[in-house]
């Protein structure tokens, strides 16, 4: 038997006790004849202690041991002389009796405490060494709850999981797939799925009624810092319902995930924003609500003042920094520095200080009055203290740059506070967005969206205006999942197919199972997909992903640990029916 | 809103209430002026009674209703004058007062009642249909109960669920990978796992403890019918335990699926049984306990009686098949046909009738007087009435030979009740495996299994009879799961990859990883890995995995519903940098 105990389970109720331990060596250390080891595992710690001077041997023993040993010990709970009220372990030590080295470790390549000195790369290559940090084991152990808790609430709304396969069809629609040769199917390959999105529309064909899964989605896309090629979904799907059904259930979802995992009490009633309010007041379809800031179009009070930059914009938005009056000319040029940023693109910033005596101070005085800058004040309610921030352009550019500087600014002023939870749903997304490199349109959630019903006629006539029944869940600046009420109409179906630039061949040929589905009986269905990373990371305060996830891939989709992907034999090739057609070797 | 209750929901209690209901209508029929309309659901069936002459324009809706349309219902709960007692809705009825068609449906291909009259192949192409019939839905809602349960279990045992990468690294040993071609790093390929086993063995070595995983593993085998190209495994691992540890946690688990699931107490202990003693008795690593007739090696008592079928066989083994004495020659020559079958493959069948008589009948009496009958007799503690059946040959073919007649028999003589559990922990697997086709020695389980320790020796020595600390788990003939108490050193697991051929740099490239975390304070550790596919469908009482899996593949790994594998065109392969390389066209 290697433990009587776990590391985090002895309390002064077990003094007197003969324990075994086993673990790991935190550190070690001899204090006036008295050697201490700390012996960690994923439970807690625990304080060994031994008498040199009682017994020479155990004493020889421990001076071999070093950090992230893993040990045995055998000894006698002792109430501690001085107690560690830090640790719930504190009160207690065991008085070793016998120690027996398990493994013993080299000196790890970097330490493992939650401040450690490793770098991203040592931490990547030696990641089984970096999940042993507290740090990690606690976000992975969230990850865990989070997902078991939403099985527990999904089971207790009827929704059954139902395992969809990963070996599936590649199609042309949407991000790149990752495909995978059949041996056994010569020349053909499989593709992973990006989601199981006509699986679960098939399952709802089939009467399962609610279905929910927590899945692995693949995609081939270049990354970004945020992105992984394989991340994991909670997929549901329920029949019956209208778009106010699933924003009920999944909010009660939400409600309970936080409840239960992070001990927090979300809104009552989540708000909801429509797509088109939320680019008009935040330049985003996931604003973060957890402050204001709200955009103010200045068009009628700076244009048509002689300051070509602004009558030459399509838009002129500002937002209002309460309390930024006092920002010095260095503040200011850091500010006009950021956005102009490649990330960002503005040309430049105007500010106005709102100066508490009531003038203004602007860096466009030369153009406008105090009482044109009055009625920017007026428009944008900034009061004397107050510094209006001015971005300029055509008017989606100059949105997404003042969604940037927005959330920058909420940043800087300590607006976003990550214990604060603003969940909001953005609905009424449009059906299509026009692509310009292909000069047709695309699914902005994907083709299996309906329009809404008052919409449909504009498919013909305005297909950019037509609103679809889709909707997101934004948290705090993040998408946590969307969703949409899908088509379950065969002619309605194929008229999208049509619309995106399909042929009814190539239609026919990448969904025809789905289209055929619809024919015998289809009912009324809808659903969404969180991303659970995202989620996770969320509920953890951080804004990356990748800390949550155990063996996670670089910016350039490699696993440095296992040093993956890799190149196959020739015998692996041939057997696939492949060859290396490798373009930059000509 | 679609519905106010399901189509399960209806009690004589909601006599009188207004309630909506949507669903499939199961069939419709006429009667004295009367339509009853059954209409169903994941939930149940309801019965709706509408009046022609009451309400003609319903009627008239009514009579375009087919089978598997999806209708909406209105209507006023009552209570029936003739009950249905088969269904819990059988009290009550429907009296409709609006009935609106959400969807219309093509006559099905086949019947969605438990016994359909489509053929295998039709269902697998319109898999959402057969999906519909009762008897499939609730072979995917076991499976989802005994994946919930599966959790809900380790959960309280505190392992902790944590996603491992699915784009991994293919490694040369055992079956083969699915592999996928890496655009963003040209010419290199990931792999899909064929279990997460190392990233386990991280897991423990970063201290998590106990680790659980219901995932989908992959293997690029040619495929029998109980076999897909994935898979899904409940896959766990657990530290500081020694192999007794790991079996009385599973047969807990076990335990308590069982329970949950199926309303069935298992044994308290499952019982145990060595590999050895398993090939003995019942030529199988998986025997079916349910009944007995274990061999009985006749060598002592026919062989040198001038047979010469049996003095030059290995071993002579019999089964006793218990009140068979009354097989008639047609029995027996039919039993003969069964196993001279290419798929079983014995020359012939000796078969001794112990008549009621006390006298014997049997096929080889020309070489065995009723004495040396009676001898066989004996050691197979045969009675009159009883049956002896005798294989001969060498030693592995002759166990399998007998393995799989025994099994027949118990199926011919009903001693394989579906209903009845018998689980058995086999153990002390062999290390090792003499591959001839290779001439060397493959590990039977995985290279990470442990040796025995008092068997290290016998590894420079006797490789083939190094017993391992591995372990599976049989029921009903059945091989639920299997596992291994692992190396944990370094040294130890590099001598096991130089027993297994590998070159010291073909080690240090597939697993250097694995090996570099053991110098830094690796557990012992050890688990477990459950084939889910499999225990959902012995749970169930079924031999066929593929009833339990929503959408499977067919034996050449196709998906025929959506087509699956494909074609790729040509831009997609010169993405990826690869050519077809196909061998048959040339």
């Amino acid at each position: 038997m290697y433990r009587s105990h776990t590391c985090g389970e002895l309390r002064i109720d077990n003094v007197g006790q003969e324990v075994t331990l086993s673990g790991w060596v935190q550190r070690s250390r001899e204090l006036g004849g008295l050697t201490f080891i700390d012996v960690r595992d994923r439970y807690g710690i625990t304080q060994i202690t031994l008498n040199s001077d009682d017994n020479a041997d155990l004493a020889t023993q421990a001076r071999k041991i070093g950090r992230e040993f893993v040990i045995q010990v055998k000894g006698t709970v002792k109430e501690r002389s001085s107690k560690n009220t830090n640790i719930p372990t504190g009160e207690i030590e065991i008085i070793a009796s016998e120690i027996n080295i398990l493994n013993a470790s080299k000196t790890p390549p970097f330490t493992i405490e939650d401040d450690t000195d490793g770098g991203e790369e040592l931490r990547a290559k030696y990641r089984y060494l970096d999940l042993r940090r507290n740090v990690v084991k606690e976000k992975l152990a969230l990850r865990n709850k989070v997902a078991l808790e939403t099985r527990k609430f999904l089971d207790s709304e009827a929704f059954i999981d139902v395992e969809t396969p990963y070996l599936i069809k590649s199609t042309p629609e949407g991000a790149r797939d990752f495909v995978v040769p059949s041996r056994m199917n010569e020349g053909e390959f499989y593709a992973l799925p990006q989601s199981p999105q006509t699986f679960k529309q098939l399952l709802m064909v089939s009467g399962y009624d609610r279905y929910y899964q927590i899945v692995k989605c693949f995609r081939d896309e270049d990354l970004r810092a945020d992105r992984q090629p394989e991340f994991t979904q909670i997929d549901c799907e329920m029949s019956f319902v209208e778009q106010e059904d699933i924003l009920n259930t999944f909010e009660k979802m939400v409600q309970h995930l936080f409840r239960t995992c992070r001990n927090v009490e979300l809104d009552e009633t989540f708000p909801r924003m429509t797509y088109a309010e939320a680019m008009e007041k935040y330049g985003s379809d996931k604003p973060d609500i957890r402050f204001g800031m709200e955009f103010v179009n200045l068009n009628d009070v700076a244009q048509n003042k002689g300051f070509k930059v602004f009558d030459d914009a399509e838009v002129v938005l500002a937002i209002n920094a309460e309390q930024c009056s006092v920002y010095t000319r260095k503040q200011l040029d850091a500010l006009t520095k950021w956005v102009q940023r490649p990330q960002i693109g503005a040309k430049g910033l105007v500010y106005v200080k709102c100066n508490e005596d009531g003038s203004f101070k602007s860096s466009v005085d030369k153009f406008y009055s105090q009482e044109d800058l009055q009625a920017w004040a007026d428009k944008a309610n900034a009061k004397p203290g107050d510094l209006l921030l001015v971005l300029s352009g055509d008017l989606n550019t100059t949105r997404n740059q003042m969604n940037e500087l927005r959330l920058h600014m909420g940043d800087e002023l300590g607006l976003r506070n990550p214990n604060v939870f603003k969940p909001l749903w953005v609905v009424d997304f449009p059906l299509l967005e026009w692509d310009e490199e292909s000069g047709r349109y695309h699914a902005m959630h994907h083709p299996f969206t309906s329009p809404k019903q008052e919409d449909i006629a504009l498919i013909q006539t305005e297909p950019g205006k037509v609103r679809a029944n889709a909707y997101d869940l934004a948290m705090n600046g993040v998408e946590l999942g969307g969703g949409s009420i899908r088509i379950h109409d065969r002619e309605l179906q194929a008229k999208m197919f049509d619309l995106l630039g399909f042929t009814k061949e190539e239609a026919e040929e990448q969904f025809g199972f789905l289209m055929s589905a619809f024919e015998y009986g289809a009912p009324p269905h809808g659903g969404l997909a969180f991303g659970l990373d995202r989620l996770v990371a969320t509920m953890g305060g951080s804004a990356s992903i990748r800390d949550y996830i155990a063996f996670p891939k670089n910016n350039s989709g490699r696993d440095v640990m296992i040093d993956a992907p890799a190149a196959l034999n020739d015998e692996q090739l041939t057997e696939l029916s492949l060859a290396l057609n490798i373009q930059s070797a000509e």
